[in-house]
């Protein structure tokens, strides 16, 4: 069986999605571990609440990024993990860490990439610009940021009277159907990567 | 009335859809003029069928861009131009032309701006980078390309077995719809553009 870390540095409300996802069996994997670089993040009550490991590494405790990876591997390796979901974790990874998971890595962005592509704040960042449309983007990382193959999307309309909050609403909750969806097709290993191109095979019979 | 002029380079199935909302009395303007570089559009013989005034302006016949955009401005107002359509046309505008026609010229890109911003081959460059979605953008031109306030885009679903003839035949279909949606929103007044932002006021009762 699939074991999944999923790292967070805030509220965790996409975790909130995945631990449900999971709960109902919907997710047909483990959630094994919940890592987070802020110990004060409510994302860690709410993996406790779920009775998920939690850890929380203080990257001032490193002297390096590089030191800081190495040990978060360790962590990893122990249990295993087959898949990492970003979930509001405020941290780049370095080259060193994500070549050690090709394609096993997720993020979630909160536009329709390449949109608003290494925005920290891409809903502002929609709303200014005047798009008409923006969404939610599931990809793999890779070593360039929001880059990485698009697993799935999910498109929001911008209506005249939204604001950052009603748009930061909207998009959070697609974001919240298709991040458990997407490490759903994962972990039943419908997901096949090509080039930047990624298929979702039907569901075997 | 408004007056229109389109630009054209080359088929000109936009200009199709926008004669035909004239004709159809969708829009309340004059379509006045079509405009091409090249001498062998088909997109003037479409614009003659339905007796449209049409000029084709040789570039090559001109020291500069300047001067040749000089001699389309004084054809433009010759005609009291009040909206200029750029459909398919191929060349760039230079601010000198452009600041001439504050918000009132129109461009059209077969994606959903900001993605892909400045391509050439918008649709092919959506389908390698494997987006799930794309679509139209209608736009106010402004001295950067491709980057104006956005007036109406409409979405495209990307599909598996999608290739570059079919992507492109989906996002034409919703260029039709929108591009002469946006001409007659413009021609009612209804179009308000408050820095990026372009809001559509209701219809007059």
């Amino acid at each position: 069986m699939l074991n999944i870390a999923v790292f967070c540095s805030g509220e965790g409300t996409n975790l909130q999605a995945i631990i449900e996802a999971v709960q109902r069996g919907d997710i047909k994997a483990r959630l094994s571990l919940v890592v987070s670089d802020n110990k004060e993040a409510p994302a860690l009550q709410r993996a406790k609440k779920a009775a998920v490991k939690t850890i929380f590494l203080d990257p001032q405790e490193f002297p390096s990024r590089e030191e800081f990876e190495k040990e978060l591997i360790a962590y990893l390796q122990e249990e295993n993990i087959g898949l990492i979901v970003l979930a509001g974790f405020m941290r780049v990874l370095s080259p060193f860490f994500v070549q050690k998971y090709p394609n096993k890595i997720f993020n979630i962005h909160p536009s329709l990439l390449p949109a608003f592509k290494g925005s920290t704040n891409a809903v502002r960042d929609a709303l200014n610009y005047g798009v008409k449309f923006s969404g939610a983007t599931v990809h793999f990382v890779d070593e360039k940021i929001d880059n990485g193959p698009i697993v799935l999307q999910r498109v929001v309309e911008i209506e005249e009277d939204d604001n950052e909050e009603s748009l930061r609403q909207k998009i959070h909750h697609q974001e919240h159907i298709i991040y458990p969806l997407a490490i759903k097709l994962f972990a039943e290993g419908r997901l096949k990567v090509k080039g930047r191109k990624v298929k979702i095979n039907p569901k075997p019979q």
